[in-house]
């Protein structure tokens, strides 16, 4: 290996002492030095590619500035804006993160869960997948900071940020009968998630209480993953019966089945209601755009990355956060 | 910390022996042992989170498999995309990806080489940004395995995989003149990466092969990370000229443009042709499905990581590829 950049090479270039370099490099006693010398030392660093001893710096701090996150699907919009959020936050924060998607397998999250541990990382925060309950069990029992984003196991204690799953999806089909729809049918996912199975269950409860009965012909339970064929095989099952409006449950499952019902040249809305369970970059394109659920992203990125540097400098007690969604009102659910 | 689950410890819950279930998740062998009793193995492996000791595995064979991935914005879908086909290509290859997002600054890309660098990746794939051409120096200088991937930079040498921007570009305002447009403005990126500038060249070329002059001011070269309000104003511009076609140099250029174009009620395709450089998911969802350059995303994150691994076994040879882009023609370029 070559030998390395030091804070002398770049204090020489720039002309200035290498305790200045180090002041401005480890972010200290900024007010002392000018912004614009303090822009050029760090240009300089750059360009030079200095690096730090990160492993000295962790030795005397016992910190490595660095966390992990597991994402569920890295090309779900969802989890690469959530990614998104918490970078910016950590970036904030002097923390970088180091980033994996268990691709919703099991046996991949703890592959990932491994190789962050053997990297050192501060904490890890992590969007488990279906069967992980003895992962989040491990984690906790070698006391390593984390945090649960998104989807949590009600039976296993843990820091966790969630949206109040039930709670919007009850207002997204009150919304709808609040509007006049009649038969509503959801597709949804069959699955152990908690998560997903709230919002199944703000569906009915919503039919319930506004004297609709529940009728199990009416809610499609397709697998993680399906194809779009299956998802086109739901919604004719579904318009055959009739229903007069659809909830999906995902972004990925309400993409394709706008797709479809656009082939299909279905009156939207006022043939057919379409309210989403979080966004898609279509929403707004549709031709009737699409109202839908926003999920509360920066506010999840930003309170999960603070939860975990809490527990990294050392606070014991659990949190856990439960944030509302908002429905936003667009032209496919308002009939005319 | 608590003691760790041992390759005896799953044996002894299996009901095999220690050495059986070695071969099993080393993956040796795999052809002495039954399918389901492996699949019983592996799993019970999972359940009891069991941790292999990568360390002492790294230093007898010299490998973490695992590689490092360096994206340019986690929150654009082309980013999300290239990582999910490299990670699925990686898994079939016995390789963990962690990843990085630099967000298009070159600091940031820095922190996260050393941080890669730092936990031992094998190697790493980087989608550079601007201003880090000393980053990939270095990385050639110390002979760590790395490919550059969608971008790279003219003047320093390095395997990288690229598209034919020019030739894609190309095609897609050959294609608008073809339809009969004839005052044909682009949306481009004001930039030093060569990528896009190839884009904006072939753009020009195409014109003047087909004698239509070259007017600097149907060429709107907006700021990277520039705002829904710059593109409208860019749009404004262009329309006051006036153009019918609007050739967008990128995926999310071309998705503000739409949401614009669809509030001015602009008749697409007759009073305003538009083609864009890459997919958004809301191609086709507009009222005129949008034509759009395919970039080949799959074969991209492949080959990126086959030369990687390559390079990681040792092979030396310097290696480019540049694969050509699909024009995928919809109703939003053809003149009716």
């Amino acid at each position: 290996m070559n030998k390395k950049v030091s804070l002398k090479d770049i204090a020489q270039k720039v002309g200035v002492s290498t305790a200045l370099v180090s002041y401005v490099l480890n972010d200290k006693r900024q007010n002392r030095v000018g912004k614009d010398l303090a822009k050029k030392i760090k240009k300089t660093a750059t360009t030079l590619n200095y690096r730090p001893n990160q492993i000295a710096k962790s030795l005397k701090t016992n910190k490595t500035n660095t966390i992990g996150l597991i994402v569920a699907d890295i090309s779900n919009p969802f989890s690469s804006q959530i990614a998104r959020a918490i970078e910016d936050e950590a970036e904030k924060n002097d923390y970088t993160v180091i980033l994996g998607s268990s691709g919703e397998n099991a046996e991949k999250s703890a592959k990932l869960i491994n190789i962050f541990l053997e990297r050192q990382v501060d904490g890890i925060i992590i969007c488990p997948v279906e069967n992980t309950q003895a992962q989040v069990r491990y984690l906790h029992k070698i006391n390593i900071p984390f945090v649960l984003l998104d989807r949590y196991f009600p039976e296993v204690k843990a820091n966790h940020v969630s949206v109040n799953n039930f709670g919007a999806a009850y207002m997204a089909v009150d919304h709808l009968i609040k509007q006049g729809y009649r038969n509503i049918g959801m597709i949804a996912y069959k699955t152990s998630l908690v998560h997903l199975q709230e919002r199944t269950r703000g569906y009915i409860e919503a039919l319930r209480n506004n004297k609709q009965s529940f009728k199990k012909s009416r809610l499609k339970e397709l697998k993680m993953g399906c194809t779009q064929q299956e998802v086109e095989k739901a919604i004719d099952q579904l318009l055959k019966q009739p229903v007069d409006a659809l909830f999906f449950t995902s972004n990925t499952l309400a993409s394709c089945g706008i797709k479809y019902i656009n082939k299909l040249h279905i009156q939207v809305p006022n043939d057919l209601g379409i309210v989403s369970f979080d966004e898609t970059e279509a929403a707004d394109l549709f031709y009737a755009p699409l109202t839908y659920i926003k999920q509360p992203i920066d506010e999840m990125g930003k309170q999960s990355l603070h939860i975990l540097l809490d527990k990294i400098s050392g606070k014991k007690k659990m949190i856990t956060s439960n944030i509302d969604g908002e429905l936003i009102v667009q032209r496919s659910s308002v009939l005319e």
